[in-house]
């Protein structure tokens, strides 16, 4: 069985406020295709450390992974050092350095000369793209080890490591071939969904399923192995059908996108317009609408309506309401909806108003209580919910609902 | 100056979900006296994988640091293997298994012959009580290192660590007192921040100085040693009290608060309310105000305006205003602030218009182009921002910038 050792360079990640996010990543990626991590270093811009680090790696395991320190910049040794270790010159790389140039050039900029040290390789190593910055890894076989030099920053590890490590090292490890899935949901919690899937991935094996929740979402990943890569898809296939089956319309995407970004694909596909008044998520539902590039073609307008001179004057709410139903009611979260949509003639309006906390629950409305309401041409749509945990978790999870149920409604028109 | 490495134990931790929070624990204590953690090391419960671990470690650094693997089961293998490495006997401490048996017997129980095991020490070690449970820690001191041997679970690691090691570590190291300080700036870029400020802290090696920039923040920490605490902390003053002087109100807090959080305190104290008017910040401003618990003491209500017709009905921006000088203008960033400041009687109105790109840019109002304009009692502020970076950080930039502007506005109150 191959092994593999993670060895993370750079003296910023010896200070007490580093989470080494990457080595888990990876430590995760491996674990997939059947690789453990049997030992994990983190060493800092040290010469001597990381060759020491680096050095007595290949001598126990045969695959090693360095992230980091392959930037332009002195302090970056990770290429020198691993040439020094396993006896290999240093040599220029042609495509990697005319590579920078027209990455530079294309922003109207010119290569710093330092810059020219990233296209510095082990002699016999090979390039590893990366499409997201200017540090190429480095894939390097020697007789005993596979060592592999991948940059710090996650937004380049990872898609390098998945497009030009992952299916190689799958090869590698036992000939198999990788299919993967992801099914995005909301609106079930983690417990809930587990029992309604359980009995199925519990099934089997293969695909292995792992199941991550964060607040108001919850991700099942599966991972399939096979001899070809039909058969992992059809693994994958036969149980991810059983599971769509299951959850249904409770799976948002099966890509890596996030809830504001299928809701605005919806938008545009129905050529829909969006207005939103906020009470307890304080423009958090705006905000998250309004993240996506491209959002002024659907997301008109958004008030934050606190306090309830705010509800009266920006949304149209009668005070006699306010006093009647007060300001956490299903009254106003519908008047909330309505107002918005009317005010700028959009598509869709939606209306939050709830208890973030830490004060201002009640037996009747405890802290978490959140009407939402979404107004459609077709009317107006209410849901009441209590989220549990803090002020933040509250807001978060009060957005993700009001977006769900702008989802649904989108998904009806 | 003693450098320390630390070596966490436990097949576990090599697992993707594992945070290793107890190192960044160590790190923390460990720079407060002054020692630097050099390296880290994580490693499953093999005896060969931890032999070479430590077995390096010692080579290099004087003092090494194993966390976990004290228990009372086979793969506690932590005493056997540093008992090795260093070639010492392990010899039962009758005074460990004394205490073990009481710890037993105070509770009805006998002492499960496994847990003998924790009462062996290498021979000329000295043992660390553990009061939270039953693996007592390890001191040995050899010809070259210091070997500290802590139990895993946080709650026994960190009282050991604080109670029988650290004054201990202090006074070996060099009887160091220590003081730290903490400027958290906006408004200057780093470079800008620290052409000002390199002529003084690079004069000093104590205090120690530290520079931290994040989109639209720069946090500048001090640490000092000294022999005493009040010679650390004249060492501090001296210094910090020049940096006051160069950067005055550039500083926005010495604690660890967020700029929203500072902006909340000043509102809270001047007794006055905002109300806020977003185009490309899509409510990030409100919402970033929002987080704040307590917040609806201040915050009345905010708008999200992001197309012109919810900049006409919402903020009462004049049609032809529009036409004229465009969206993105100084002229309807001080429309936005005065009107929403006017409508629910605010003593403060923020208005923020611009482009987040990617697209909507141009030669003469580039990506990156935002107009803010704070309309108070004594009137309406503008300032013209060209923030750089992608749709995320401009939009960041811009919050921040605005709470800078709301916290001058206050100050000034």
């Amino acid at each position: 069985m191959i092994t593999a050792e993670l060895i993370a360079i750079g003296s910023e990640l010896l200070t007490p406020s580093f989470h080494d996010t990457n080595s888990l990543y990876l430590t995760e990626q491996l674990n997939l295709v059947g690789i453990p991590v049997v030992m994990r270093t983190i060493v800092g811009d040290s010469e001597i450390h990381l060759e020491h680090a680096i050095g007595a790696a290949i001598q126990r395991t045969p695959l090693v992974i360095t992230i980091g320190g392959l930037g332009p910049t002195e302090d970056d040794i990770t290429r020198k050092v691993v040439a020094q270790v396993t006896r290999r010159q240093l040599v220029l790389d042609d495509g990697i350095l005319k590579g920078l140039e027209a990455r530079f050039s294309s922003r109207g900029r010119t290569m710093p000369s330092n810059n020219a040290r990233q296209a510095l390789i082990p002699s016999g190593a090979k390039v590893l793209v990366n499409p997201n910055g200017t540090a190429p890894g480095v894939w390097l076989e020697t007789e005993k080890n596979t060592l592999i030099l991948l940059p710090g920053p996650p937004g380049e590890l990872r898609p390098m490591f998945e497009d030009s490590c992952l299916p190689q090292l799958a090869r590698v490890t036992n000939g198999l071939a990788l299919e993967r899935r992801l099914y995005r949901t909301t609106g079930l919690p983690e417990s809930a969904l587990d029992s309604r899937i359980a009995p199925i991935y519990t099934r089997y094996r293969n695909p292995e399923t792992t199941i991550l929740a964060k607040p108001g979402q919850v991700d099942i990943r599966l991972t399939a192995r096979g001899r070809t890569q039909e058969e992992a898809r059809a693994a994958i296939e036969e149980v991810g059908q059983k599971i769509e089956d299951e959850l249904g319309d409770y799976i948002f995407t099966t890509s890596e996108q996030q809830l504001e970004e299928v809701v605005g694909m919806y938008l545009v596909m129905k050529r829909a317009t969006i207005s939103t008044a906020e009470s307890c998520t304080g423009g958090l539902l705006a905000e998250r609408l309004t993240r996506v590039p491209g959002s002024s073609r659907y997301f008109l307008s958004g008030v934050v309506t606190y306090s309830n001179e705010a509800k009266i004057e920006l949304a149209s709410i009668p005070p006699l309401l306010l006093e009647m139903e007060g300001a956490v009611s299903r009254e106003v979260a519908l008047g909330l909806a309505e107002s918005v949509r009317q005010k700028v003639r959009a598509t869709l309006g939606v209306g939050i108003t709830g208890i973030a906390g830490p004060t201002g629950g009640s037996p009747q409305k405890p802290v978490g209580t959140v009407h939402i309401a979404v107004a459609g041409p077709s009317g107006t749509e209410h849901n009441q919910f209590v989220f549990p945990g803090r002020r933040d978790r509250i807001r978060w999870q009060a957005s993700q609902a009001a977006l769900d149920m702008v989802r649904h409604t989108l998904e009806r028109m």
